[in-house]
C-alpha cells in the first residue's frame, strides 16, 4: 500500500467528492498528530509545529510553502516565534479531500527531516 | 522628524512602558492601513496584504520574516493563497510598544516595493 507521504496530490475539481467521515477517520490514523477539525465547516486538518526560534519556524514555512507550490495544493501557514500552525483543507469543495491527508503526511515528513538535521 | 519606517526597533524589556492610547492614535495615522485591535487584550496591529498567487504571498512572508530577524522583533504571519495577514505586538509587555508601529511601517514599505517590482 502506498503511504500518504508517498502519494501525489491529484487534480481537484469543484465537483470532486469530499472525503467520507469513515475514510477520514481511517486516514487520520496515519497522521495522528494532526487535529481533525470537524465541529465546524469547512472541515480542516490542523497541527502546530514547534521550533527553537523564529528563524527555524520561518524556514519550515518556506519548505512547506515550496512543497505546496510543487503539488499545486496550498495550506494556511501561521508563523510565529518558535511555532508554525499548518492548516490543510480544499477550498474548491469547502472541506477535506484525500489530498489534504497526503499533504499533512508530507508536512510531518518535512518536520521530521528538519528535526533530524 | 524621523518617520516610522526610518526608525530602528529599540531593545524592549519586561518593564518597558506600553504605548499610551493617545500616542497610539497619533502613530496610527502614519500607518492608516493597519487595524489597531484595541477591543481585547493584548492590543495588536493587524493588516491583511493581498497578492496575485501563493508564491508571491510566501515571498512576502519570507521578506517580513527576514526583517523581523534583523530587528529582533517578531510578528505572526498567516500565509494563505494570495494573502498574508501580519500581526504585530510585543509579547514581553502583552501589548503595543512603539517598535510595533515601526515594524508595521516597515512592512508597508516592503509591500510597496514588492508591488512596484
Amino acid at each position: 500500500m502506498t503511504t500518504l507521504s508517498e502519494s501525489k496530490c491529484e487534480a481537484c475539481r469543484n465537483d470532486s467528492p469530499r472525503i467520507s467521515d469513515a475514510e477520514a477517520a481511517q486516514l487520520h490514523a496515519e497522521i495522528p498528530q494532526w487535529r481533525l477539525i470537524a465541529q465546524e465547516e469547512p472541515k480542516q486538518l490542523e497541527r502546530e509545529f514547534t521550533f527553537r526560534n523564529f528563524a527555524d519556524a520561518l524556514k519550515f514555512t518556506q519548505q512547506v510553502g515550496q512543497l505546496a507550490e510543487q503539488e499545486g495544493h496550498h495550506p494556511e501557514l501561521c508563523t510565529g516565534w518558535g511555532r508554525v500552525k499548518v492548516t490543510w483543507w480544499t477550498h474548491k469543495i469547502e472541506g477535506l479531500h484525500h489530498n489534504d491527508f497526503v499533504m499533512a503526511a508530507k508536512t510531518d515528513e518535512l518536520y521530521e527531516q528538519m528535526q533530524g538535521s
